[in-house]
């Protein structure tokens, strides 16, 4: 199975790119919802529950590991690389900013997300180290998550919101726009209908997924044990708020969770 | 001293009604920002925090306990007030509720709160226990915490978001509005505008303010044992977000935090 977690239900946003880049692998989920959000946490309580999933995941039969958290990503993908070796492990930081190094033209380049990204530069500080003429924007936008949870994807108060909010990378110039939190893609049509520009939109789950695509094709040792099938199982440690909600908007389904704290504190 | 506590910072428009209903009287604040939210957390996580939190205050000199959170207030105050007796303890509902009782004359009172709140049904149940004949009705309201913690109290954007959620309890006839959350009553003049009827809106912290004034008031043992002093401190388990802008809208002023974890995990 290919193990994925994240501190909530955003993480499905990177299962639906795995099951369109690599259909018939099994996966198991496993969101923390009890502890969410690690975007506000210290590093040391993100690094030692990204430590605690990883261990349950590899237990439960998981082959790979995806972070589909950019907290965890940014924090714990060094020390579990370590840890968990020779486990392949992924994250989400440096297949999106390959991907929007490779995409930009005029080296100018925004960053979404929330608050907590943000403010831990960690894409900002991962693309001027690839390339240090760059011109990076950021933009924290705490009130995107609210709304991909309350369902609002296609709604007027949306639009109002991204404009609000993508306006001033807009003034910028920027020809490349990465979406630095697992909700985001779920706007990334309306974000693209909304700035109605030629800027192209870095959806980092897809620059993962097709990541782990190309390791697989190319490591058939670790390929072959990875379970195929359609039972996916998806684990969270407390009740999900407006799961039915998202799924359905990544899946077109339902998806049945089994809500249990394996690390209750 | 008076001691108050929150998961985060919107127990600060229960300090600013303190302040205004006890002005003079000294009090010391503390906010779980490094576990917050409470909302979504379970019971006995909230029941432990809220234990370690009083017990922290008590040891700062704090002689009485003021529960700025209604998370807390829902699952910790009876358990707070026999572990801490005869410590007296204020929480945050039943004031609320006794002046929503007090103030409807259709009997149909209509509740505000964050979607965790709003799911406990604190409220709903407290109301109905004091008065089986009301018809009560709630509404969980995901986007205004965040659009309070972006600071736009006063947006077109935050006006819509409003209406979309109180047009609903407006057609159910309510004559009272309880705003179930901390951070909603800096949105009370927004709000009171943008329903624009005879609805009565109801400021838990303001209750909850007029409770602790009319209990000092009563109880001149313990009153007199409160400092007096305009030297207040406030804490926080990790980095406020936002804390400049709320505290201006509370306090018309900046305040310093004091960041530091006491119960590091």
């Amino acid at each position: 199975m290919i193990g994925i977690f994240d501190s909530g239900v955003g993480g499905l946003t990177i299962v639906k790119e795995i099951f369109k880049y690599l259909p018939g692998y099994q996966i198991i989920y496993f969101g923390d919802t009890a502890r969410l959000p690690y975007g506000t946490k210290g590093e040391n309580f993100v690094k030692k529950y990204s430590e605690k999933i990883t261990d349950w995941l590899l237990r439960k039969n998981a082959k790979i590991i995806v972070i589909a958290c950019n907290t965890s990503s940014a924090w714990a993908s060094d020390s579990l690389k370590k840890k968990f070796s020779p486990t392949p492990i992924f994250e989400m930081i440096n297949p999106a900013v390959a991907e929007a190094l490779a995409t930009t033209k005029n080296k100018k380049i925004g960053i979404i997300g929330t608050p907590g990204t943000i403010k831990s530069g960690v894409y900002q500080k991962k693309l001027l180290k690839a390339d240090s003429n760059l011109k990076v924007f950021s933009q924290p936008c705490a009130l995107l998550v609210p709304l991909v949870e309350e369902g609002m994807l296609d709604d007027k108060i949306t639009i109002e919101v991204i404009k609000k909010y993508i306006e001033p990378l807009k003034d910028k110039g920027i020809d490349t726009l990465i979406l630095g939190c697992t909700h985001y893609p779920l706007l990334k049509d309306i974000i693209e209908k909304t700035i109605d520009s030629g800027i192209k939109v870095i959806n980092p789950a897809e620059s993962l997924a097709k990541e782990v695509k190309i390791y697989l094709e190319n490591n058939s040792v670790i390929d072959k044990k990875i379970k195929r099938g359609n039972v996916h199982k998806f684990f969270f440690s407390d009740e999900p708020y407006n799961l039915a909600k998202i799924s359905h908007f990544c899946f077109s389904k339902k998806i049945n969770p089994i809500v249990k704290d394996p690390f209750n504190v």
